[in-house]
């Protein structure tokens, strides 16, 4: 068993194509010897935003602190907020944006990709 | 995509074997839509706790509420508390328990086993 305290997880910003203000720290992932599950929380700063894009892993997610936009395949943009939780289905197109001016916050959960 | 409201999905008492007032709600899960992953809400209530037990698959846990205590393999007692997140390893043998007054609470990410 790993116990971890999320607070001493080092945040870095997110450094992909067309991601902007997006930080991220893995809570439990490959490197605790987590084989299937990797548990990510991801902080969308204001006017930050990941891209819009699709690929063959779902995510399940809990919004954690604050609110923001998904942007659906559609082009729908849907508010989300704390409270809610949120599954992006395998090759669903989608989008996280914040508006806002607070951190929006969300834990993303997602197969490992390796497995 | 689906979007769920925490507050809105029924919680139930988890009615199996050795299991002691614990509350279960599955925030999301194959219902709907999810392939692989589900994520559990548990809220363990004083003097609860799950069974002392093991299962091939394995736990990525986040504490969301209150504090409790993870029971090892071994048998010793590990304290967890909010802004905490933990790892229980395949078949590694582990209970929850609350033995404070304030109820424990925490998301618990499983895999599909029917995957």
């Amino acid at each position: 068993m790993i116990v971890k305290n999320n607070g001493d997880m080092p945040e870095a910003p997110v450094k992909e194509e067309k991601v902007k203000n997006v930080l991220m720290k893995i809570l439990i992932g490959p490197d605790d010897g987590s084989h299937n599950i990797i548990m990510r929380h991801f902080k969308v700063l204001s006017e930050g935003h990941s891209p819009f894009h699709s690929h063959p892993h779902e995510h399940v997610v809990k919004i954690e602190k604050g609110k923001g936009i998904v942007v659906r395949e559609t082009g729908e943009e849907v508010l989300v907020s704390q409270g809610q939780s949120l599954l992006i289905e395998e090759n669903e197109t989608h989008q996280f944006k914040n508006p806002f001016s607070e951190p929006f916050e969300f834990i993303c959960t997602i197969l490992n990709p390796e497995k």
